[in-house]
């Protein structure tokens, strides 16, 4: 059988790495196996292991570079001095980043309880960096006097859950497109802070445009 | 092999599918054989097939007695007319109805893939039913216009998940009690919705207490 290296390991690692992903969020990791990828790949099983160690070593490439990748990302994202205009870049760039790879994100909630110790510790390590980048900015907008956040911990959590779950309904072939989602849940997390809107208030509800937004299915 | 039945049945079902939750939850539906959850019960394989028709049944068993039961149990609970007093009964019947039952959660969320599409559709329907709950008390307080809710379908997805969420992080060991917790989703929820914490206001930020639990990890 053929091994492959230099520029062709360049591009069957991704490739790889690719059909793993797809693989392990259709199926669930435990149920797929090392012959499965390499099949999907098209290449013979043995010579995946010239490009991974084993199956865990590819669950815990693919976890880890979506976590590096989402703190590279939002290390470039512009950040506004203030905390308000500050959560809102968050809450936007954590919605687009998150619905653009639903496999990476099912995959890095799902399969956590797969990880071996050590490479669970790494995982979670870059989770908290992730983290404690919005629990800085919740901090930051305490300080300010603005926001009414009493535990930045749990806040933090909070909206992470709240809007990571976009991806379990959000379509983009639903009633509303992606700009009103973010819109929608950046009015959420304005709110949970403690900032209402100055704009709208409850003298908004009930508007003939809500109950349209409202009448069709997602 | 002795086959049980009568009174037999009705302790070894609810034993078959306590193992089959926990087993699921730890290792993936995917993962366990029916052996597995014979030999964790204690029964020869076989005898499995007396109680249950395969192990598509007992997942989607456990996924439909977990529905059903979330939903009567929020029938039974008292429901004031004011609907932020209803709101808050909701958000904290969700809290301690999760929080109590981590395996048939994860599962839920988990375990949607591996549904046949007949059984998807039945839990999908529960799954509407519970949804259209939170759905109708936010639509009452937006008509009573004490609520700012432009899209109750989409706010009522993004409750769900910031409480379901709850879950992957908190422990009855960490620095929290359940009730500091209940009562920090709860001021997130209403903040969320457009009602402020009259009592609260940015003022109350930065004090004491909160440092005190922020210090800590969960």
């Amino acid at each position: 059988m053929a091994r492959k290296t230099g520029s062709h390991a360049e591009i069957t690692g991704p490739r790889i790495r690719a059909a793993a992903l797809e693989l392990f969020a259709r199926h669930g990791y435990a149920a797929v196996s090392m012959r499965q990828i390499a099949a999907e790949v098209g290449v013979q099983a043995g010579a995946l292991y010239t490009y991974t160690a084993d199956k865990q070593s590819l669950l815990f490439e693919l976890m880890r570079n979506h976590m590096e990748h989402l703190l590279g990302c939002w290390e470039e994202e512009p950040r506004p001095d203030d905390p308000l205009a500050c959560l809102e870049a968050f809450t936007r760039f954590h919605i687009r980043y998150h619905l653009d790879r639903p496999d990476e994100v099912f995959i890095s909630y799902m399969e956590l309880r797969n990880l071996e110790p050590e490479h669970f510790a790494v995982i979670e390590g870059l989770r908290r960096r992730y983290e404690r980048e919005l629990e800085a900015i919740l901090a930051s907008g305490r300080e300010d006097g603005c926001f009414t956040v009493p535990d930045t911990k749990v806040a933090t959590m909070g909206l992470i859950a709240m809007l990571t779950g976009i991806g379990t309904w959000f379509r983009d072939t639903g009633r509303l497109s992606r700009f009103d989602v973010e819109q929608l849940y950046w009015d959420m997390v304005r709110g949970a802070v403690g900032v209402p809107d100055a704009a709208a208030g409850p003298g908004r509800a009930g508007s003939g445009g809500d109950a349209a937004l409202s009448a069709a299915a997602e």
